[in-house]
Formats: structure tokens, C-alpha cells, sequence
């Protein structure tokens, strides 16, 4: 049975690939560091290494403006559906350093986990995607599916160089589905299957009130910017967290009886969330529930602010500037650039007369729903309720996953995450940690659902694959 | 005659005394600064010489809990009246060290003006008061009235021991009148009379909505620090500036058709100041001119915020803590234990229920407002009637001199401001010069205006002067 001699492989090798992994994490591949521009190329040339010792006769590294992207594929067969399977290779910094228990770049295995940076965001899921695909390689001979490997080095600086390689690539990458392997698919005794990610919308306000601080002894003749900047923010959302800004909502997709039931179904517990974070009360439009407000609403969130003096004691100045950072959240079907003009248009709407303001647009990216009636998605279910304890249950994810959008917006092609990584495994953090048992079962999941998806087909999907 | 021999001395001396007010600005005595406390006690020491010099039989040290008091006194006269005269020898910090265009404590003498850290705040004026002295002791043998010198080191530091030391030496600081030499009393071509400051009430609010900093991806579920500092901050003050603090204005003296007709006087061009500074207009409560706003009404400023991510691009966070420093500046008869308390309870009161809030208080300062039929006054109005260009003009300060309110409160004393200072003279800043032209005049003016006090009384005051 093909099945089980990949089941078998992935076992017996299963000694030597967390060996390999180990070496993987050892590469400092930071990508916001300019100094470790060589160990992120290092990194991808240890990728690409490591796709033709799979058996991926074509592997290579494709230059960017910025950091390369690792590509390959495996020789094509006409009248099977392509994958193009999507990961990074690239770290976030370590700092602080003083938190980590043992050194970020010295990876330590203890309890069945590999702690390390990198080791669960994401080159864990890197590996899971080459092993899935070696296992089939090795023992068939052949993947089952056309597959093609896209992991870009720039994801942890918000991939400033992906959306154009996609465009000039589009032939090279034209696939009928995208499997992201940032990200995971539970556990076996929970599995999960992620349907959405939301989009983001991030702008930074600055208000000036004068040429220089003044001494607070003028209050009352001299305008104080932070006030002015109070005034602007205060004006973002009503007291029941409603967001005020024109149009804010127009695009956003009703909330389903049927979507609402998948919320309500999440193994998400907003009161344990809570409760670990110390946090008295969640908030928001009391017409929807915590989780509903952070999976299926948009949000506008102010992620810093400053102006004047923060040392110690007091300084009675007015200062003459203030900032804030803001960042909304998107569902479905919003758009950034929409959001952003809309954001925009509204604080400068209602900056005092006595204040400067200027809004600079940030990072944006869209919202990703996957539909529920997509083939790739039925063939997930039946993949993960055979290889877990019970069905998955649905996930709607708060965060934001720009790949997924560019990729439907540049290939009009549907995503599907499957990778050995959970939310609890400290990404960004120190002691960052990876489950080993995941990174072995997420490999078979993975070689499976391969399986499966040529048995299955994708009748339905419109995109069409080229060699 | 008399005046014209002080005259006569203060001329023929001016170039010695400005080679000694050198020396005094080439001592670093910063007293914010740990490093400099042996600075600080030479600047003290070399007053005390100074005294000694100009014929003081009594000067010295009195030790403080910080940097020390200058205490100096002329032998009691019985029948005369006795004048306190205030002023400090302590400097603020000179950074930033890089916008000085010569050293701050290798003072330099161009188009007339001395430049230095302290020239104008106010190493100048403390020899102005002694070298107003000297001319008497010199010239006539004695004082025309019973004179008390006290310099302090702490006022940069918001004289943390001056409190407590004048309650402690209520019977030496015993007086009729008191004189700061903390200020000035104009220009020969435009002098002033300093009727009232403003006091002082600070505040820090610490807000607080979970155990850590989180991903914006949690936005809905997780609220935010920095949106209920918003939320506070934004019910201070109402839209036209009139402030929302249950109280606030309830011991504020209403301004009185003669006040307002005095503040229109002032010699203070609220357009030009805007100008200057590049604002395009002032902000505040309708009902009063901005002038008004800044020297006999109340504020509340924000002079610091700050909580979140503050680097360049973005961060998706949901900071967990937000932070403000507020002072609000008092007139008559406003007391800063009570304004401080009504701020704290309104904070209090309306911060959201998924946020905790925590107010520290911190730095008051009593208003003060000299009663204009205060016969100090008329002396001064006819001193400076004679040795300036025009009458005076009256100036209320939209400042904060803290000793006077102490004063008051302690002594139950009036004060009257001499000195050369004026406000343009880049006081806290780099930069920093003094008008040498006002040293000499503002010597004069003092020197003038002890005679005068002898020969008029203070015939109304109710203080009892002891020995």
C-alpha cells in the first residue's frame, strides 16, 4: 500500500530529518538583520540543497530585489492538478536575548520539543512540505500530483518583494491550489482546518501644533498637539468599540447564521484567553461574541502613540508633536487601499483647525476566505479525520497571512494551510518551540492529502496549470 | 546725594562685577545632575564669599536635605522694615551639549549679552541682589533697610527642601516683604511689574489592560491600553477646551473688568507669539482672549503619552499598558492638593471597565497673585516711574514661581519681583544669554527701590519682622 510505505519512510527517517532540522535552525537567517544577508542566502542555499537530495530535479534559488525566493518543482505530468506549495525560510530577530533559556541559534531538544528561533514560524514547515514530498519521491518514484515549492526568505519583513515576483512570475508559479504550510492543522487529537485570515490596514498619524515645544506656562495661548492627537483618536470608534470611520463597513461580508455556528464551534476559549492574559473583560460591538469580533469582524487597533516627555517626574512642556500608529484589521471583502483612504479621509476630517496633520499609508494586505465548498477543502476533511482522533473543526484566523490574498489576486487560486506549527509555540517570542510529534505528523498529513488530491481531482477550480 | 553715589558705584564697578559674574557662570552647578553636587556646594560657597565681599557680616551655608541654602543677613535696624530677597544659584542641565554654540560653562560675551547656562536663569540676578547691597555698604555704611539674602540650589529640581527649611527657619526668614530676584522687571524702554504666576498640578496615569503585549490578530477579543488612555484623556476637556473635571474651576477667582483691562495692557502680542512660533491659532475656552487664557485662567495639558510600538513600520500589537503626564496650571485661588485630588477622581471615574488606572501625583505649586494696593507695589511703580522710559506696566505670568505661594503660605508675606531677566532669553535651552545693559539696570532698579521702601514704609502689611 502506497500509503503505508510513506508512513514507513517518514519513521524510519524520522531520527535523521530532526538531525537535518537541527542544522536548518543553526542558520541565523534573520531577514530584518542587514548583517545576516549571508546566513539568509545560506539558509536558502541550504534549502535548495536539501530539495534535490529529496529528488526535486529542478531547484533553485530566484533572485529578488530583496532576499531570493527558493523554487523547485518536480517534473510535470500532464493531467494531474499542481500544488504550489508555499513556506519561508526566514527568521524574526531573537532579541531579547536575555530571555531565552539556551542560546536562539543553538537549538536544544527537551520534552519532546525543539526550542530554537525558526524552529515552529516556520522552518519546521519547511521541511514538512520537502519531507511530504520525499517520501513519495523515494518510495514511488513520482509525486502524485504536479508539485511546485515557492519559500520566500522576506516573510518576517512583510514580504516586500513577493507581490511583484508573483506577477513576473505568474507562469512559473500558475498552479490549481496553494497549500501554505505557514501555519497548522491542529493536532491529531484536534485537527483544524484554517478557512480565513484576516487583512490589514496599517497608517501613522502625525499632528504638529507648532515649530518648537513650549514651555507649559503658555497653556491656554499655545495649542498642545497631544491633545489634538486625542481629539483624532478619540474620534475612531463610539463607546461600544464601533469604528466611526465612513464606509468602514460596507464591504464587509454579513456574518452567516452558518458562519456564525462555525465561530461558535472553534475550540477557541475567549474566557481562557483571557484569564492567562490577566485581562478583566474583553470589548467590542456587544452585537457580536469575543471570538466572532476577533475572526469575522474588522478591527481598528491603535499600536502605539507618543509624544512629549516620558522620562521620570514631570516636565511642563506643550509639545509641539504627536504620533500614533494605527492598524484595522480586515474580513472579507475589504480592501486595504480602501480602508487606508477611508482611515485617512476621516482624521483628516476632524483634526482641530488649531493642528497639523499628515497620514502616512502603511502596510497593507487583503483578507483571505477560503470557500467552504472548495474541493481542496473536502479533500482536508477526509484526510485529517482519518489521521486524527475526531473531524477537524473549522478555524477562522485573526491574524493576517498576505500570501493567501496576493496569491488569489495575482493567480485566482484558493489556499489551504497545511503545517505542523500552533498558536502556543511562542512565534516572535523568545523560546520560540516546535512539537516534534506535529513536525512527523504534519509530514504525513501533508504526503497524504497529496494522495488524496489526485485520487479526487479539483473539479470545480477554474485556474488553469501550465509546465 | 545718595542715589546718584550708588550710581556712580555701580558704574565705575560694572566691569569687575561682570568679570565676576563670569567666574560664577564658569561653575557647572547643575542641580538635577548627581555628578555635580560638588559643583552645586562650590556655587553655594562662592555666593557666600561674594557676600562676605560686598560686606555682609553675616553669610553662610545652611545645610538642607539636598544642595544647601545661602543665608545672609545685615545687622538689625529697629523701626526699619525688613525685605527678604529670593533668587538661586543652581542651573539646568545644558544638554543637548551639540546645539551650543560655545561651551555652556565657558561663558562668552557678544553684542552686549552674556551667553552661558544660568547667565539668565539666574546667576545674573543673585548678583544683582548682592551687588544692589554692595552699593549701600559701600557707599553709605548701611543698608536703609534690614535685608535677608536667601539663595537656594534646588529650584531646577522643583526645591524639594525649600518647604520644609522655611518652616523650619520661620523665625530667621522673618520679614516684611520679599523680593525675587527670580525674574525681572523688564527693560528701561518697557518696564514690568510682575503681579501674579500661575501654580502648578501634576499628574501621571498609568493604564493597564492585560498581563502582556498581544497580537493584533487577538484585536476584538483583547482590548487596548492605548484606547482607553484615549477614552480618558478625551473626557478632560470638552471641545471648545473648558475642562470636564468635576470642581475644577470652583475656587477660580472670576476676572474682574480691572483685571481684564490690566491683562489687555500687557505688553504681551499673543499674534506675534503664534507667529513666531509657527501656530496657526490658539485653542482654548471661547469666553476669554487668549492672553487671558494664559496668565488668569486655568489649564489642563497633556505634556507626555506614550505606550506601544514607537519604531519606524509597523508592529500588529496590542500594547498592554499606555501611559500620560498631565500638569494643569492654577490661578488664585485654586489649591493643588484639591485639583490634583478632582483630576484623580475623574480618571478614575470614567476609565473603561476592561482597563485598570492607576494616577500618580505628583509635583503642586500654590498660584500667586499680588494684591495690587500692596504699598511694595506703589514703591516699585514709582521706582521704576523714574529709572525707565515710560510707567511700568503690570504682568501677570502664565509661569509657575513655586516660593512665592510658599512664602505666603509660611510666612504670610507678599513678593515683589526685581531682576534683569527676560523671557526671550532661551531660559532651559542652548543657548542661554543675559543682557548686560539689564544687569547694570536691574542693580540700580533694586538698589533704588530698598531706599525707597525705607523712606515710605510698608505701612498695611501685617507681617511682624523679628531680629
Amino acid at each position: 500500500m502506497t500509503e503505508a510505505s510513506i508512513k514507513e519512510y517518514l519513521d524510519a527517517g524520522q531520527g535523521g530529518f530532526v538531525a537535518e532540522f537541527l542544522e536548518f535552525l543553526r542558520i541565523p537567517s534573520i531577514s530584518t538583520a542587514p548583517e545576516r544577508t549571508a546566513d539568509v542566502r545560506k539558509a536558502a542555499e541550504w534549502t535548495v540543497d536539501r530539495m534535490h537530495k529529496a529528488g526535486f530535479g529542478e531547484a533553485r534559488l530566484l533572485e529578488t530585489g530583496g532576499h531570493p525566493v527558493v523554487y523547485g518543482a518536480s517534473p510535470h505530468q500532464a493531467g494531474k492538478p499542481t500544488v504550489l506549495i508555499y513556506c519561508h525560510y526566514d527568521v524574526q530577530p531573537p532579541e531579547p536575548l536575555e530571555l531565552w533559556e539556551t542560546p536562539p541559534f543553538e537549538p536544544r531538544i527537551d520534552g519532546g520539543c525543539v526550542f530554537a528561533r525558526g524552529a515552529s514560524d516556520t522552518k519546521g514547515n519547511v521541511l514538512v512540505a520537502i519531507l511530504a514530498c520525499e517520501a513519495w519521491l523515494k518510495t514511488q518514484g513520482a509525486l502524485p500530483v504536479n508539485v511546485k515549492l515557492l519559500f520566500e526568505g522576506e516573510e518576517e519583513v512583510g514580504s516586500p518583494s513577493l507581490a511583484t515576483f508573483i506577477e513576473q512570475n505568474r507562469d512559473l508559479l500558475a498552479c490549481d491550489l496553494v497549500i501554505s504550510a505557514d501555519g497548522g492543522v491542529g493536532t491529531p487529537a484536534q485537527p483544524l482546518i484554517s478557512m480565513s485570515t484576516r487583512g490589514l490596514a496599517g497608517l501613522q498619524v502625525r499632528v504638529q501644533t507648532a515649530a518648537t515645544d513650549l514651555h507649559s506656562g503658555n497653556g491656554g495661548l499655545a495649542p498642545n498637539a497631544l491633545h489634538a492627537l486625542v481629539v483624532i483618536l478619540a474620534s475612531l470608534r463610539d463607546e461600544t468599540g464601533r469604528i466611526l470611520v465612513e464606509g468602514f463597513y460596507d464591504d464587509v461580508l454579513p456574518l452567516t447564521p452558518e458562519m456564525r455556528t462555525l465561530i461558535a464551534g472553534m475550540p477557541l476559549d475567549a474566557d481562557a484567553f483571557l484569564r492567562q492574559n490577566a485581562i478583566k473583560a474583553s470589548f467590542g460591538e456587544p452585537d457580536y461574541s469575543p471570538v466572532e469580533r476577533s475572526v469575522a469582524r474588522p478591527t481598528l487597533e491603535l499600536n502605539g502613540m507618543w509624544g512629549g516627555y516620558q522620562g521620570t517626574g514631570t516636565k511642563t512642556v506643550i509639545p509641539r508633536e504627536a504620533y500614533a500608529k494605527i492598524t484595522c484589521r480586515l474580513v472579507a471583502r475589504q480592501r486595504p487601499e480602501t480602508v487606508m483612504a477611508q482611515v485617512k479621509r476621516h482624521i483628516e476630517a476632524v483634526c482641530p483647525d488649531y493642528a497639523d496633520v499628515s497620514v502616512q499609508l502603511q502596510d497593507g494586505a487583503f483578507p483571505y476566505l477560503l470557500p467552504s465548498d472548495h474541493p481542496g477543502v473536502a479533500v482536508l476533511q477526509r484526510v485529517l479525520t482519518r489521521l486524527g482522533a475526531q473531524p477537524p473543526a473549522a478555524r477562522m484566523g485573526g491574524g493576517t497571512v498576505p500570501v493567501m490574498g496576493m496569491l488569489k489576486a495575482a493567480l485566482d487560486v484558493e489556499t489551504v494551510t497545511i503545517g505542523g506549527s500552533q498558536g502556543d509555540e511562542r512565534l516572535h517570542a523568545p523560546n520560540e518551540f516546535y512539537r516534534l510529534a506535529n513536525f512527523r505528523w504534519a509530514q504525513e498529513v501533508m504526503a497524504v492529502y497529496l494522495g488524496e488530491l489526485a485520487v479526487s481531482g479539483l473539479a470545480g477550480t477554474t485556474a488553469v496549470s501550465t509546465p
